[in-house]
């Protein structure tokens, strides 16, 4: 299985990343550092100094460069080298690392591991209310032993939630619900509709229906490429008038660690109209979500990726389900995107470097 | 190396099946999940949903279907999907995961691994001695990272008493006992017999030997393919009448896991008619016997299965000893029942299914 | 990649091989057992009874040979198998395991994994100030989880004290002082000079420079093949007369545990004519040196491994310095040995008694 490479995907929240102390995570199986520069822009760096491969993770920050932790070398934001401390201090001509486009937007920094030209012409997706300015917000990050696609999977097909949420997400109503999916080529959308529902008192507390009334709930996914996905959840008490509707968004952005591990990060936000119910609402929504997500999807995803081993999903002729309709969409606009990314470069340093192997620097001697 | 398919396997102790909580466990390779229907009858079922591969022994036993707990369909014990609670409700012809024949007794639940059309004609081994009705039994499992063949030569040579067990269960005596060794092309018999032998502290008093007198043992061993063996244990005082021997009689049943791994199940039992004394005896001795097995046999196999890593036995060239003769005639044995096991089907679960790969049932859809 | 295996490496620390307990290590990805026989002369045999594999080093010595702990056969210091405790007691002619050369000095046993007829015209590489006669010495292990030559670099560039090191052994007057490296086709010299430095306390400490004074400092690191190493450290208060230089001699030798882990003997001896100063100089200096050797070293070595993975180093086009001129002088001198090194004689067992294989010896039989 390939990656996509020419594609924003989420590297870090925008807090995990400093200008103190490299941060170091591999994402789309390569390892990267993340630090800021003076300006406090984020930097994404190859984390493997070209010199003997340390990681400059380990190094520090001097003068927005990153010091080499081996021998002191310095790379700019660039990733060009910008100091040697030995002997004349001239700088080979091979010495840097690459150097990968990033943006800093909905709390999170983005990062382009494609071809880097491409990079600028391609907007960011929109997760609007993720603005800190208008949203409170909430985050929260699990490492998932299993490929992104079955997150993706898991998340498309919100049916799982009376099996393997019945005591916090699920109810029986929901799953004996109507469904609806259709996609752009591009976009998938997934609607999930019940009405008449006994909400889990989690749900129910968080959207204000009092307890033991019933309500009308969609659940609306928004997917789109590489595994950028947004819920809405809407809500209504059962023949309450549609203003009283309460409506949470949360984004769900999945970036591949391996092609067997995923790096989930999970953001909810609430409009800062809603003053301090919304603030407080957002933290214990992150709390309450959080718990089934890595107590009961993560082991449910890591049992599938186990099962699955090193094979191809369609290899393993999964029985096709009317549930799966939007996970399928999104493998099959997937699938063809991988296909046509013919412009992502070569993805293994060494190759990216070999026109200087066995050709040694003329700085060697004596 | 290739595993025997269309033969009977110990798959659990009765005791560890229940109709309550399905139970897991790899069996030559692929997971089981067993579990009692609503008549008690153990079944077991490829412990994987054919729909996204999750662990069906995590989910829960309904009406005595077993309930996927990602999505919630549900099997019948014969494997069939019976319902699926979303949509239309239609189950795709595919949904069904493969059922493994099984039956229950000597205080096991065996499974046949192999073509389903061939396990009715075939009878399990004989085990009297672990019937119920007429013996008290006693049980111990030990899950050993070695070959289940490592474990059948240890059996087949327990000239190995008087060095791996030097304060159990050995004797300088019996290491320099007579040693036959026979077969019927199918069966294997070894015999060791040592006279005059100062027996351990433990076997003594199993047997009934007074301490500090000399008695007379012999250890008659058979196995059964796949591996499945008796160990029959005779023990006299030296020179006392014939009728005062004691017996004792245990089986040692070896399924793998893997290849570099094996189930080993131990029982062992005394006649009722013993009455409390054998009530006793039966749980002293499987106390007795598991510490030795558990702290000097399994770390031995363990180390024999490093050495060998993923290489064939016979490339390893190992000396051959007179010892070995039992062992190497069971090596025999199974080499050919494997060669002519051509009646098992293919064991991977994506092959079965692959006529289905590709061609996504109706039912998916918008 | 391969070994060299005609050359004389360091198995193990004298004291730690007796003539009780037979001592297990692997070297050169073989596991090979370390004892002393009658005449306390250090044995080493391959860690693998050649009839069921059993490790030889959990075995017993009795009379000067090694038995093993599943059957019972004994093995002389020859490697021949002397005593087959079972059935007419007749010695198959494949029952023996390969000895391996040894020498013991400078306070280590070596080993010879080559052609044993080679090793005997081999003089062991000269560590004179490790002689116990006239020096007190000291010693620390390390084991590593990185190739011998990446250790093997780490000691031939210094320039890392300042940066790996800055608390210990660095300073940035070091790292900017004169470099120069050499070679005779077979060894290596690196030399380091630093003028006017101001010495960390732990160095300035071991070799009397008092406190806030500046000193002069010369590093000398000499390489041989397969990877033994000598670091002679001369320093003297700056201005003061050369006869007040004190010199600190250490050896660092690497033997490889596999392609990917390296056994790290460190050895350091300061002459008995110092007195009990130099006595407990010995014991403070290993404990200051081996804190940053496991602290800040072996960390850094193995992300170096795993950043290599499985990949020719050369093959990771390195950058090149004019601080990695003796590693790579080093690397070559290394790379004509292996490709010159014919004489070593098939490395795996198997091979070796492959003459036997399907061949079951005469003695097997009921």
């Amino acid at each position: 299985m390939a990656f996509l490479y020419n594609a924003w995907y989420v590297a870090a929240f925008s807090k995990e990343v400093t200008a103190q102390s490299p941060f170091s995570r591999m994402l789309l199986d390569r390892p990267v550092v993340l630090y800021r520069d003076g300006s406090g822009a984020a930097v994404a760096l190859d984390d493997r100094c070209p010199h003997r491969f340390a990681p400059l993770s380990r190094g520090r920050v001097v003068d927005g460069a990153l010091e080499c932790p081996y021998h002191g070398l310095r790379f700019a934001s660039t990733g060009k080298c910008i100091f040697n401390p030995h002997g004349d201090g001239r700088i080979p001509s091979a010495a840097g690392v690459r150097r990968y486009p990033t943006r800093e937007r909905y709390g999170a920094i983005w990062i382009w591991p494609g071809n880097p030209e491409l990079a600028d012409a391609v907007p960011l997706r929109e997760f609007g209310f993720l603005e800190p300015e208008q949203y409170f917000t909430g985050e929260g990050y699990l490492l998932t032993g299993a490929n992104y696609q079955l997150s993706a999977d898991n998340l498309l097909d919100l049916s799982h939630f009376q099996y393997l949420h019945p005591n916090t997400l699920g109810s029986d109503t929901l799953a004996r619900g109507t469904l609806q999916s259709s996609d752009d080529g591009e976009k998938v959308w997934v609607c999930r509709q019940a009405s008449a529902e006994l909400l889990q008192p989690f749900v129910a507390q968080g959207f204000g229906v009092s307890p033991g009334k019933r309500a009308d709930r969609e659940l609306h996914v928004r997917w789109e490429p590489p595994g950028l996905l947004t819920v809405m959840v809407r809500v209504r008490e059962t023949d309450a008038p549609p203003e009283t509707t309460r409506v949470g968004m949360s984004a769900h952005w999945l970036t591949p660690e391996t092609e067997s591990s995923t790096h989930y990060f999970f953001a909810l936000g609430l409009p800062r109209e809603m003053g301090e119910e919304g603030r407080t609402l957002v933290q214990s929504s992150v709390e309450g979500l959080m718990a089934p997500f890595r107590d009961e999807d993560l082991p449910m995803l890591e049992a599938q990726q186990r099962a699955i081993g090193t094979r191809d999903f369609w290899a393993m002729a999964p029985v096709m389900l009317s549930i799966d309709a939007g996970a399928i969409r999104s493998r099959r606009i997937m699938e063809r995107l991988i296909a046509s990314d013919g412009a992502a470069f070569d993805t293994d340093l060494s190759g990216v470097l070999r026109g200087v192997a066995g050709r040694p620097d003329r700085e060697v001697g004596p």
